[in-house]
Parts: C-alpha cells; structure tokens; sequence
C-alpha cells in the first residue's frame, strides 16, 4: 500500500552506509522485485564499495526483510501522521491520506505500486519467512484502519451493522487491487474509482435510506 | 483472475509440443513469476527436448505472452459458460462464478493466484509490450462484467444510480486485490470477504431502503 516510503526525502550522502543500502534496496525492489534487484544493483545505486553488502546483512533475504521492515514502518509513520489529526472526523482523515497516498503515485508517474502487495505476489508462494512476514505487515494495517473504522462508528460515521474489522480487510484487500491496476493502466484512474466505490458505496452509500 | 486456466485438465502426453509449453509455462509462471521461470525449466515440465523451445517461440517474451493469451482464453471460457447459464438472474450466475473460482483456488492449496496480477505486478513497469497486453486482457475482461452489470439492471437486480462498467472495474480489481492477499495468507477467507462485501455492500445491499 502507498507507493512508496521515501520518494520524497531523497537520500543524503551522510546516511550511514546501511541505511544507504536498505533505502537503495527498496527503490530498486518496488521496481524490478526481489528476485530481478541484484545485490550488485543495489551496491552501485547507494554508491556503496563492492563487499560492504555481506558486512550488513548475513544474505539477501536477510536484507529483503530488511528493506520489507522499512516500507512498512515509513508507512505507518505517514498512515498514523494522517489518522491523528483528530479535529477532522475519522472517515475525513482516512480521506486526506488517500488524497496523499494518490498524489505520490501520481507524482512517481503511476510506477512502483506497493511494495507489500508487489512482494506478495512474488514471493508468498516462494518462501514461508517473507510470506509471514508480508502478513505480519499487512494485517498490522487492517488493525489500524479497523481502529479507525470503529472510531467512525462510534461518531455516527459508519453504519453499525458492519463489522470494523471486516471493512478494513476488504477495504485494504481492494485497495491493493486499484494500486495493481493502476500500475498496469499507468493512470490513477483505478485508485480513484477505488475511493468513490468505497466512500459513497461501502462506508458512506449504504447509509442513505437506513 | 481466478488461479489457473488448466488445474484440472491435466496434460495429455498426445498435446502437440507447442501447447505443452505453453501449459508448462502456465503452471511454472503462476508459481514463480516469469523471470524466476526458466527456459530450461519449461522444457523440463513438458517433458519436451532441449532446442524444441526456439523452433516454437522467437524468444521468451514471445513465449510469456503467449502463456497469457492461453490463461486469459481458458478464464473467459470457464466464466462465459458460467454467464452464460440465462435461465439463472445475472448476479446468481455471477456468485456461481466465484462459488467456482473459489473452489479452484482451494484446490490448489491456496497457491498460484491469477497469472494475469501476478504477471501485472511484476512486469508492468518493465515492459510496455507486456503491459499493454495486460491491460488488454484486464479491460476485455472489465467489458465482459460490465454486460453483465448492464443485464442485472435491466432485470432489477441493481440499482440503477450505479454505472456498471464502473461497477465491473470496481469489482475486478478488488477480486485482484483480494486473491492477493489469499495467496499471501494461504486462506480463502479473503476471497469470502470479497464475496460478502461486495454482494451484501455494494450490488445488493445498497439496494435496501432505497
């Protein structure tokens, strides 16, 4: 979910050279995947001399749960950043990270996707360690939307008959789903059809006439 | 879209050698991504000799993309018979549909995905060959559910504030989405979500009250 982590902060030359690596990493896998990214690749890209790699990280795997580990802590940082502004309503906060989450796709020119969902799709069938730890991250984010769904039903917000934990996933699921499609359509056209349906459709929609 | 075109066929020891290949490929593709899936590999799978490969296919990219017009001809066939069936309502045929697609998909222990969002993920920001024949198959297959839509509102079956080629967008990529996190938690209770969500929320439950 979410493009990506750290389109927008750039990399300094004084990051410490395994941050350097972990950053490199993720921009490479969010575009090539796990398999295609090469230890070499990644080495060149953070501008890193040949033989640090194995210095940091005891294998490759080892830095893909890394570079996984990163993603997802960036966003989460920037997911609860959105959430917390409490003076707006809960549905209208998840709205804003939406709107942002859509600007940084677009402002990468629909590449890249989300890491958690490409890696998914490649590896969940591959190897047990990386399909646990994908989980891991993407149901620690259903539990952060479902929060935010609950708290949206304690305003009046969100209709009461559904179950908060059941939207998230779906809502999260689906989510995944427009970004892969953006990415193929290279439009956000998807992503935004995506926050129509559910808005109007799943959260909001199904209130009318209750 | 649904996890595989030929689970159930099985191969025919008679299948001309093209056709083994290319089924080879399928299975091997749907498991491990098209760059993971060697040439060496799919001969090995067909039970084909070495050298048969390029007598058939000028290259691997020609060979990948006919491995994806095989996957998407076999889906639209299984879902056409299902669609098909007009003495059920459109949306009953359409459960049938994921009832099916379901099962398929348990059969093979969770595994596999659909080709077309596996290949979607992995390929669309390095090849535009590939993603343009990706999104061929994903906007024919859109267009298929769109008729439907249309058909299930003529009869009353949707309500008609709802443009139904949004609708099938809407729906094909969440059932991407959906069949993702399924294979990266080797569980059909996503695809069960998906299901209950958008028939109860979205194409039938808005209807309530209205």
């Amino acid at each position: 979910m979410a493009e990506q982590a750290t389109t927008d902060t750039g990399r300094s030359a004084k990051a410490p050279t395994k941050a350097a690596l972990v950053d490199a990493g993720l921009h490479l896998m969010l575009e090539n995947g796990y398999h295609h990214t090469g230890i070499q690749d990644v080495l060149q890209a953070a501008g890193v001399p040949k033989g640090s790699f194995y210095y940091y990280f005891p294998s490759k795997e080892a830095f893909g749960l890394e570079v996984i580990a990163y993603f997802a802590a960036a966003y989460v940082a920037r997911l609860e950043q959105c959430l917390g502004e409490t003076t707006l309503s809960p549905l209208t906060r998840l709205r804003r990270h939406l709107d942002e989450t859509l600007a940084r796709f677009e402002r990468r020119g629909c590449r890249g996707g989300c890491l958690i969902g490409n890696l998914s799709q490649e590896l969940a069938d591959q190897s047990a360690l990386f399909g646990t730890q994908l989980e891991a991250v993407l149901s620690d984010w259903r539990e952060r939307y479902a929060r935010l769904f609950r708290e949206a039903q304690a305003v009046g917000e969100l209709r009461t008959d559904l179950d908060p934990q059941q939207v998230a996933e779906f809502y999260l699921n689906s989510f995944e789903g427009a970004v892969l499609r953006a990415k193929v359509s290279k439009s956000p056209a998807p992503l935004r059809l995506f926050m129509t349906m559910m808005f109007d459709g799943v959260l909001h929609g199904s209130t009318a006439g209750r």
